[in-house]
């Protein structure tokens, strides 16, 4: 049979990237990527809201234009692909990353009189404005709703859908009220794609849905009308908007609308697959299953795992979300994270490079951290320059260094920081393995894993396990097009189901880092001093309650701001 | 009447400074200085005995010497003096640092059969070779003579006395069998001044003896020949050798001998004071007064006070030594310290200088650090890079750094461990005021206060107190010319007691600084967070342990060093 194609979208922070992707072995042909114009490189922010970080919708349909069309170009070079051969598109973005949108389905932001109005724009997953009403929400739910927290790790995020749009009703009522809903903008690009043009009719995916906006089968849902007016009575508009069901990852979103088709010289009526977050979609593109642990490892960390959903799961603490159907289907999706790791090694390497060239201090550093031996400096680290996300889920949390003499060098201090994320990411293995989600291999992916053997090999001997890399480093973008090929169905050259699909059009590299076993005893010792660590700084306990400490930093520290800057 | 002068012998580390010191004001009107010839800067090490730490008494006579007679020439200069003016000598040293003797007080490293054996010469205060034996004499005198710990904070250190000598006879028994006795080079020096030359008739100070070798009143002095056989058999020859008073600082050790009197160009038969450590001397030299802590701060910090016999003080846990008389005579002499100040900070800049001047880095960190506000920075630090000397006693404790975020900065860091430093010595000085001796004055010298406005600042603003700079920089050595002035008496034109001394030769400079109250507010809320952090980590407690954790991050280092380099 004669090969196929598919189109992978994948909406990042600052750019989207198409690829077209052999349907027969997963190979990539050809790829385009469009630089969103609106904003600092796509990210409308403001010097006196540090929090605030928007985008205009336009930039995702100047990028589809754009990127595809390129990325058709570019894999006319191989001999075999013609444009008429492409079979479906998937669609990935990040998330949360809700904006407002009129009943037929046009952003605000795309109206006239809203397009200078940033709360009309898009609501950017980093966009952290709306930490009071994350709280309020999770004091609300704790009280009213338990249920609702427990399917998301027990803590509802300011980076979150409802925290955002009640936070734009607060501060901007007058969007709020000229919005007929909002949407994720996973959900909204396949739609625009195939131009629906009525609110009512886009579908919504499981992954936003159950990730991020209380959405669950055991509630019918999303949240149920006394809820939302127990926020605000004016969000309770918002019930009658949202489908009673969300789509899984092997649902048509809708078909490639003539026009959109004809700009980008692809055929018209293909199937466009629902929208998910790149992390998901970068599972998929990983081959997860089953007892495979994804790892997208860059400036922060994002864990996926799936389970079968005849595994019945409890609800498991401190994870982002555990959600029947948003990564696979028939499975339970897993989320986890860790929230800075690139962006700790990073700051460790701007603070000892004073005038040096920051990138050459970050190679020798690196060499020098590798020839040092687990445990030989004494040192140990907790990761949480940024907070922490799993399993403590609070973004208070700050760093820690212990152990220091007047021998300490720098590059032993860099080593324990790579070392506390493994420990940190441990903790995260196990929390699946305690609660009946088995961790048998551990797949990376992201920018480091490619970039740092130091990091592999220390992951490799503080799990105890064999880390290995999937074989393309554009996995969500991979993810995207497997989804194509998912929703074109086996009729038309594409698969079935995913397993099918992941078997063709997924692996992993033949370099892979296995665990040292002397190196592993020496962080069988360390790990249970992390823990410790972790739990007396991290955690309200009777016995060892040291967790009040770092959040009294912080306060006095703000408390100074606050006095200085009046 | 005609001004007179006194000389001060300051026996430093790496070389000894002579003063000429006009006795009517304390003004210096000569100096001296002789930089010892053996060894590496006058000290021996071996690269295969980290440890171990030697001096070559020779350097100690060449050192007189060279040192008075420059002293006496510089002198000659200013119009008034003449050496026949001079009237009394005082000589401080580094201790512990004991060496072995014949019965006619000559060193054996003297003697041609024993000159190149390090173990026959000075073992210097750093010498950490006996660690081992330290350990079993806290064992022993826990068991069997709970009283002798009391004395000196609770712990017997690697660096005093009885634990050199034991060491000495452990690993080199032809060394302790040919010593008559052992004896303290403050002690020894000055007896060599006045060609002493039977054993039995030197002198001991109650600084050394009272501090580092167990002596009491308590106990009539030196520890019992039962103890000293309970650590090995040989050792109770040493009882008989010892006296049974050891002398105060207002007691002639002798009278200077006429060839070495000739060989320097000054007055024969003029009275040498009882010798004394450096930190004591220096106290005096600092105007030390009841209710006056000096601290003496450079590497590492040391802290001194007085209190009249009068207020029969409590043993004070965790102090290196409560000793009647051991400072001013009439007066408990309190001695405390933090095992590291400077060589805190010369660590830090030495991480972060990769490559950078590094005292171009550390000009530069001191001024970003001298901008940041208290508590602004988030951090907190425990100062325990070279381990806890008081209160904890304990030299394997580490450092520790806590709450840093993405956007900490080196200057925050570095600030963070100038105020860890004040911190530590903030709990010094409450432990003295707790044991009933009041700070009323704190009076800082050594090298770090007259270069760092910001330490001063910080110490003002944690303390709460105002912090005073002694007018001498060389108060050790000014404190021993006092010495000097005392033992002449008024009758030769010096002193009848020390608080006339002091009252005429010390003072304190016009530049002070002072506690700013919105500082101070800030520090007494970061000040209880250290202690919580010191407590957890430094102290064995049933609520909040944390204390093994650094210590089991040492042993892992430990273990896994012996099994790199076997």
């Amino acid at each position: 049979m004669e090969t196929k194609y598919s189109i992978g979208l994948d909406y990042g922070t600052n750019s989207v990237r198409a690829v077209i992707i052999n349907v027969k072995n997963g190979s990539q042909v050809g790829e385009g990527v469009f630089h969103y114009t609106h904003g600092n490189s796509g990210v409308l922010t403001h010097s006196s809201k540090p929090l605030m970080a928007r985008q205009h919708p336009q930039d995702y349909i100047d990028g589809y234009c754009e990127a595809v069309t390129q990325a058709v170009r570019d894999a006319q070079v191989s001999s075999d692909f013609t444009p008429d051969k492409i079979i479906g598109i998937g669609v990935d973005t990040t998330g949360s990353s809700p904006m407002p949108i009129d009943k037929d389905a046009t952003p605000l932001a795309l109206k006239e009189s809203f397009t200078d109005n940033p709360d009309a724009w898009v609501w950017l997953w980093k966009d952290h404005t709306s930490y009071e009403e994350a709280e309020k929400i999770n004091t609300i739910a704790g009280m009213y709703r338990p249920q609702f927290l427990s399917k998301i790790g027990g803590s509802y995020s300011s980076e979150w859908f409802w925290a955002k749009i009640w936070h734009a009703l607060r501060v901007n009522p007058e969007v709020f009220d000229a919005a007929y809903t909002w949407i994720e903008i996973a959900d909204w690009i396949p739609a625009s794609l195939c131009e629906v043009n009525d609110a009512d009719k886009i579908k919504r995916g499981i992954c936003a849905a159950g990730h991020k906006a209380l959405y669950h089968q055991e509630w019918n849902g999303y949240p149920d009308k006394e809820f939302l007016e127990m926020l605000d009575p004016k969000m309770k508009k918002l019930k009658a908007t949202l489908p009673s069901k969300a789509g899984e990852n092997d649902e048509i979103a809708g078909h490639l609308s003539s026009k959109w088709a004809q700009k980008m010289g692809i055929p018209a009526g293909i199937p466009v697959a629902m929208g998910a977050f790149d992390a998901h979609y970068g599972g998929i593109g990983s081959g997860i299953a089953p007892g495979t642990l994804i790892k997208n490892i860059g400036t922060s960390c994002c864990d996926i795992m799936v389970a079968p959903l005849s595994d019945h799961l409890m609800d498991i603490p401190g994870l982002c979300g555990i959600v029947p159907g948003s990564v696979l289907p028939g499975h339970y999706g897993l989320e986890a994270g860790q929230s800075a790791i690139g962006d700790i090694f990073g700051w460790f390497v701007n603070v000892i490079s004073r005038g040096s060239d920051k990138k050459a201090v970050f190679r020798e550093i690196e060499n020098e951290a590798e020839k040092i031996a687990p445990g030989e400096s004494g040192l140990i680290a907790l990761d949480w320059m940024n907070g922490n996300r799993t399993i403590l889920v609070d973004q208070r949390l700050t760093g820690l260094f212990v152990g220091m003499t007047l021998h300490t060098t720098a590059a032993e201090m860099y080593r324990a920081l790579v070392e506390a994320t493994a420990f940190g990411a441990r903790i995260i293995a196990e929390r699946f393995e305690e609660y009946g989600v088995p961790v048998e291999r551990v797949i990376n992916c992201g920018g480091i894993p490619y970039k740092s053997t130091l990091l592999m090999q220390i992951y490799a001997d503080v799990f105890g396990k064999t880390m290995e890399l999937s074989q393309s480093h554009q996995t969500a973008a991979l993810g995207s097009a497997i989804a194509g090929a998912v929703v074109a169905g086996s009729q038309d050259g594409g698969y079935d189901n995913y397993a099918d699909a992941s078997k063709s059009m997924t692996g992993v590299l033949a370099t892979r880092y296995e665990p040292n076993p002397s190196a592993v005893k020496i962080y069988n010792q360390l790990y249970p001093l992390y823990k410790e660590l972790h739990d007396s700084f991290g955690m309200d306990q009777e016995q060892r309650d040291l967790s009040h400490i770092m959040k009294k930093l912080m306060h006095i520290r703000d408390s100074v701001k606050g006095a200085t800057s009046k």
